[in-house]
């Protein structure tokens, strides 16, 4: 009875062997323990009775009983033109404590950088390039991914690097990986291997870049950021460096030409590597981006990038670029290191193949620059002593409120009032000299954009 | 222009900037140069030429004509009613050797072990699924994903492991990752931070499960199996082993009731961790598959699943249900871990959900079951002498040859012929007492059965 195997557990849960005669109270009997012992929790959609019927080769008639019985003494809940379904939690899952309530109440207005405007995201075109690759794919393509990602798309991403970010990427230079995080860990785990115990990550910095270097057992080393970018005069001692060239994150600087030669000369001079994390150079709203430090010395820096802050950082899909010199250390450290659905990645692939990537970026390059242009303007409005920086680019700009403001009781305050800020001290091993605010206004509301600003200014 | 950003690279890379005069001249010049400096490499799709023009500020002839001198001088390629594409390779790629074709030939007939049914996999159920969440899901699920999986499948994956393979499972205690190799990994980071530098691994085993306990660092120990699985008695030294008790790889004995409490009471002696991996439990085809280990001791086995094997590998979803006292150890030993695309894990608990899992792997199994039938025939008929063993359950068997056949000889003489044979010697750390093949049939074309164990007779 193959049928019946699926819900293997059904006729095997239910124990209906041993004297004839009341069968239905057996059976009965026999769904009571399993909802009582937590087998069939709250929920659980019990079969159809024509169905269980069939599986337990009994009548109908004594599965409609069973059922009727235990609705009638509560544990299970009937409702006409849908399944019979448990109703009752069994006193063992209460053994254990409940388990913490990690979901913190939605903010009215969420101004925490590191997120794209989730509204815009392409769900019916990413559908539909999801199933054209359903249908198209060979069936091969099934079975167990390519290490490293799937050729087409690693030869779509070398390509759109070395088109719109200037790198030097060849397809076999490329790894897909789940993100930028996942890409700088392992990157890590072959440093380590190397020998390399401390890797320098510019101070301020995004937590999760800090994360990522501790996750492969290494120390994170901070090295300052000055107006002109990471002070490469201050990496001495160490022989790797986590960068944002194109937008300092938070502070939104771009590093200056001298101070990429700079960068690239000190990688040479320790045989060092650079690992430059091209986070948002896709939104600059002044004129083009800076092309990536990696295609100016490819043999020494590691690209890293995702989709997360143009699509969805939901899909998990990201990719590095690593010099030639690194690929052995980095298979030898990673060597059976996961890569995202094949299907995703194919339709990633004919989704920035085909235009839509670009597309999708101009439309919501747009939008961004306007609404940067409403929260610039509300806040010299409403916050006239303040003072805006990193505005160029990005989707957060840094707010500096003056020598007098307790940016962590404002937080707080702001946070009771549905309001959530983030403190440029969050990203910093030091407090900054001056109180700032990084303001994210890549998932606000355009018109939340007033009330926020007007919310914080009466906080001041 | 912000319209002229997202192919930011035309206007900044072909800089017509200079004196005035044959500007076509200068257009095609810079074109020329990307090319041939490998920035726009082979196959790369030009921009319309009105499009070009509005970006560079020209006029569409100047356009036009700078493409067909490229065209001309066989760097560019023009087909009517197609975008004129790039179509030569500049000699720079040749500077690195060109990469190795990792590619092997494709064989007429694969018996390897570790696939599922590749043409099986449900295509417009699982483009229906992605599209039904692409359309219902809030906006806010497109940003950044839980840690440990979303918690939606979470609950179903927890209900499914209780409901079908006896586990004891709540929904905080399982975790959402690519796979079993990756989970794997994972928890022996956790376990090398607690300071286990060693883990057992079943002798013969999958040799990825031994790839991912060495990438946390750990020391492999081989411990051997007979007919009632894992040699328990041989475990002592260690604190951790990696087991098959569902149907051991590649043997598919199944752990005899005995060995089981032998191991449950081995893990709580030494207050020690079994990694179970469920790998293809699903499939079994004389009775009712057993339940996991991790039902009768959760406190000390941590289980592994994915749908690897009942769907496909290239989806990249597993799941792993760890003990409570666990929990912060794996934690804190992947801090910033990635998980699957939050649309993929939203359309497989609808999947499962909604009954789509459950009817998959009903049919499936009819399927893998009549094709282990004809395999089982076809060997009987073609090859009286051999025997097979491990045939209840999975999507291989074991094919016994007696004391006289050279198995490297002969997987290599079958590779010659396009039949893909794998050895039982590959996946044990000693040679086996019995020369044997794993004989994988799940992705085996059904017409493919007797043809590939005709070809195989033949080569005996």
């Amino acid at each position: 009875m193959p049928e019946s195997q699926t819900n293997l557990s059904w006729d095997v849960l239910l124990d209906l062997s041993g004297p004839a005669g009341a069968r239905h109270e057996r059976l009965a009997g026999a769904l009571r323990s399993a909802v009582r012992d937590g087998v069939l929790p709250v929920g659980t959609a019990l079969p159809p009775s024509r169905k269980l019927a069939t599986d337990l080769g009994c009548s109908r008639w004594l599965v409609t009983q069973a059922y009727g019985q235990l609705v009638a003494e509560g544990y299970l809940e009937a409702r006409t033109g849908a399944a019979t379904r448990v109703s009752w939690s069994p006193g063992r899952d209460e053994r254990r404590p409940p388990a913490a309530r990690v979901a913190a109440p939605v903010p009215r207005y969420d101004l925490a950088p590191g997120v794209p405007d989730l509204r815009a995201f392409p769900r019916r075109r990413w559908a539909d390039a999801l199933r054209d690759v359903l249908t198209t794919m060979p069936h091969t393509e099934f079975g167990v991914p390519p290490l490293g990602g799937h050729p087409r798309l690693r030869a779509v991403v070398a390509e759109y690097l070395r088109r719109c970010r200037g790198a030097s990427a060849a397809p076999r230079d490329v790894t897909i990986c789940a993100g930028v995080t996942e890409g700088v860990t392992r990157v890590c785990r072959a440093l380590a291997a190397r020998g390399v115990t401390a890797v320098a990550v510019e101070d301020p910095s995004w937590g999760r870049t800090r994360q990522a270097v501790a996750a492969a057992g290494l120390t994170v080393v901070p090295v300052p950021v000055d107006e002109d970018g990471v002070r490469v005069d201050l990496l001495g001692g160490t022989r790797a460096v986590v960068v944002t060239p194109a937008h300092q994150f938070p502070t939104g600087t771009v590093l200056a030409p001298a101070r990429r030669a700079a960068l690239v000369a000190w990688a040479r001079d320790v045989d060092g590597l650079v690992l430059e994390d091209d986070y948002d150079a896709e939104f600059r709203y002044d004129r083009r981006p800076v092309g990536t430090v990696q295609g100016m010395a490819p043999a020494h820096v590691a690209l890293f990038g995702s989709v997360s802050k143009t699509l969805s950082p939901a899909l998990g899909i990201g990719w590095h670029v690593l010099p030639p010199a690194w690929t052995e250390s980095y298979q030898a450290a990673n060597p059976a290191a996961a890569t995202p659905s094949v299907v995703d990645q194919l339709a990633l692939a004919a989704f920035i193949d085909q235009g839509g990537y670009d597309r999708h970026l101009r439309a919501v390059r747009l939008r961004y620059r306007s609404r940067r242009d409403a929260l610039v303007a509300a806040l010299a409005t409403h916050l006239p002593d303040s003072r805006t920086t990193g505005v160029a680019a990005g989707l957060h700009l840094l707010l500096h409120l003056g020598g007098a403001v307790d940016t962590g009781a404002l937080v707080r305050r702001a946070a009771a009032e549905g309001l959530r800020l983030v403190d440029l001290a969050a990203y910093r091993s030091t407090p900054p000299e001056e109180p700032a605010l990084v303001l994210g206004y890549g998932n606000l509301a355009d018109n939340a954009v007033l009330p926020a600003v007007a919310l914080l200014a009466s906080l001041l």
